[in-house]
């Protein structure tokens, strides 16, 4: 079956939102590369407009509604990331948005989202349905969906966080042999791997995941959606979706060789990591694919890995305590 | 009198170090921009190799070095940043590198120029003088002196951060009007402000200084070299110089058009919201200049203001001091 997301999808994706969406930096520390014994090249999507990567996919869906769609407006649900790119996104196009977000998320991110002109509609995490509630809303107002991860329009902006990474990566004369993203639904990976395999199709895929909370790696090995069993008790707020998607999942199933698993502690030790070495501030879901190579989950010796740094939205409070771990050193 | 370091001596350093210092990028914030009522870019220089636009000058002037003179080493005197630099340039050309470092600088400087296989030598910072240590050291070894600001290889490499963000700025379709830089001994803010100005012969570029440590502004306003009196108590410990340059007190008499002083608590604020609207960590000397900005010590109503954020090597506990100020909002 022809996958529903190609490189000529990012491309498009890549010339859509050239301008209202900014190219991240990608950095590297010779300590870290020390650490791991290759070269590791940090995708820092922290720096984004919004704090993470999912500026890009909202843009690339927001920028295909038509102009009545846009005049109903859009609905989204998100733990935060996603809410405050639906939020932005919708701003400039001139719709109005309506996010639906977990009561329990992060403060900053509940702030940024309202900050950014959305209504916030908050839902208790452990008895609510968010696909109800926003479902709900799009039907009595005629507003769009624009979903967390499931779609190819949101898979293909995604990538294109792969894509210029690929770029990026060629300039300095080097090749990617490992791409390893946080995972939630397994969007961004879905597209950062089609775009680094279009370029390097010897190149490994890696989703990172947290500790129960590792539905992708149990999906792929029971070859079918396996949801988790729980839905909280991460301090990963950005990566508790349920289950991949039907439109990412044989996507993944395609693209990744494997998933990694990182506990809360790896992913604070990584953000103080990220803190000491790289001058960047990662939020502990956004620093999941970094502590799996700091943990030495993958292989990456003698490779070269690219690493999305996925978001940066992160409370002082969860910050300080990342400040406290030891290092990965 | 010609000017010490002209544009074209920033476009040739610009040559001469591409490929090994990094581009560093330009972020902005909305909620930043709202708060001074202009436009804010912000060149992310903690973002370069070594965390801070030190490796600019240092490899400038390394670089330039003959083979017999980079045998017998180098030598050089800094809190920090400039030490950290001219090791991991030292390294590069396989160079030995010695430097004089205060005894009270932060840990983490410290250890990481030791990192780099630099020679460290520590002195007294309210008793000794590093500069005489230095030149004791390079009258016995043969090593060449890399000094931190005071020298026009030097003034010119730390423009090219200025000469980056001039290209980054027309590329948003956008003139500058302000430019404003942590100062030292004046070396950043002199070879940026030639930068800019050159681009933009109308733009204004103003000097950020820690409090009872604005050695120039107290030159600009008195005509003259005035120093400090005070020679340590600021946290802003890479910003403690005693007096602006023989070679850059001229530019920047030519170039300024004031300085902006600013509190340590400013500093502090700054980087709380540099750590919530950017997503980047600058330690106090590196968020001067985004403090006097934030602080509204110059015009920004209405103008496009470039400012450099010119470092991130902080201890992690003076980090968690920053994350509990209010940010500014």
């Amino acid at each position: 079956m022809l996958p529903s997301v190609t490189i000529d999808d990012i491309n498009t994706a890549a010339d859509r939102i050239r301008g209202v969406v900014s190219q991240t930096p990608l950095l590297w520390s010779a300590e870290i590369d020390a650490l791991v014994g290759g070269r590791v090249l940090i995708k820092a999507e922290c720096l984004q407009q919004t704090g993470a990567f999912k500026l890009r996919g909202a843009f690339n869906a927001i920028l295909q509604l038509t102009d009545e769609q846009r005049q109903n407006g859009v609905v989204a649900w998100s733990s935060g990331n996603h809410a405050q790119a639906v939020a932005m996104a919708a701003r400039t196009v001139g719709s109005p948005a309506t996010i639906v977000m977990p009561a329990d998320a992060p403060g900053v991110k509940i702030a940024n989202t309202r900050a950014l002109g959305a209504s916030v509609v908050l839902y208790d995490r452990t008895t609510e349905s968010r696909e109800d509630i926003g479902q709900t809303i799009a039907a009595q107002t005629g507003a769009a969906i624009i979903p967390p991860f499931d779609h190819p329009a949101i898979i293909a902006g995604q990538g294109t966080a792969g894509l210029e990474a690929v770029h990026q990566t060629a300039a300095l004369g080097l090749n990617i042999d490992n791409v390893i993203a946080p995972a939630s639904g397994g969007g961004l990976i879905a597209g950062a791997a089609t775009a680094v395999k279009a370029a390097f199709p010897e190149a490994l895929a890696y989703c990172a995941e947290p500790q129960g909370f590792d539905d992708i790696a149990q999906s792929l090995t029971a070859g079918r959606i396996t949801p988790n069993s729980r839905v909280g008790g991460s301090i990963c707020d950005a990566l508790l979706a349920r289950q991949p998607g039907t439109i990412t999942f044989p996507l993944l199933k395609a693209l990744l060789a494997g998933g990694a698993t990182v506990n809360d502690t790896e992913c604070l030790r990584a953000m103080r990591t990220a803190f000491d070495r790289l001058r960047i501030v990662l939020e502990p879901g956004g620093a999941a694919a970094l502590a799996a190579v700091l943990a030495r989950r993958i292989p990456t010796q003698g490779r070269v890995t690219l690493v999305i740094a996925s978001g940066g939205n992160v409370d002082p409070a969860t910050f300080a305590r990342a400040l406290e771990q030891r290092p990965y050193a």
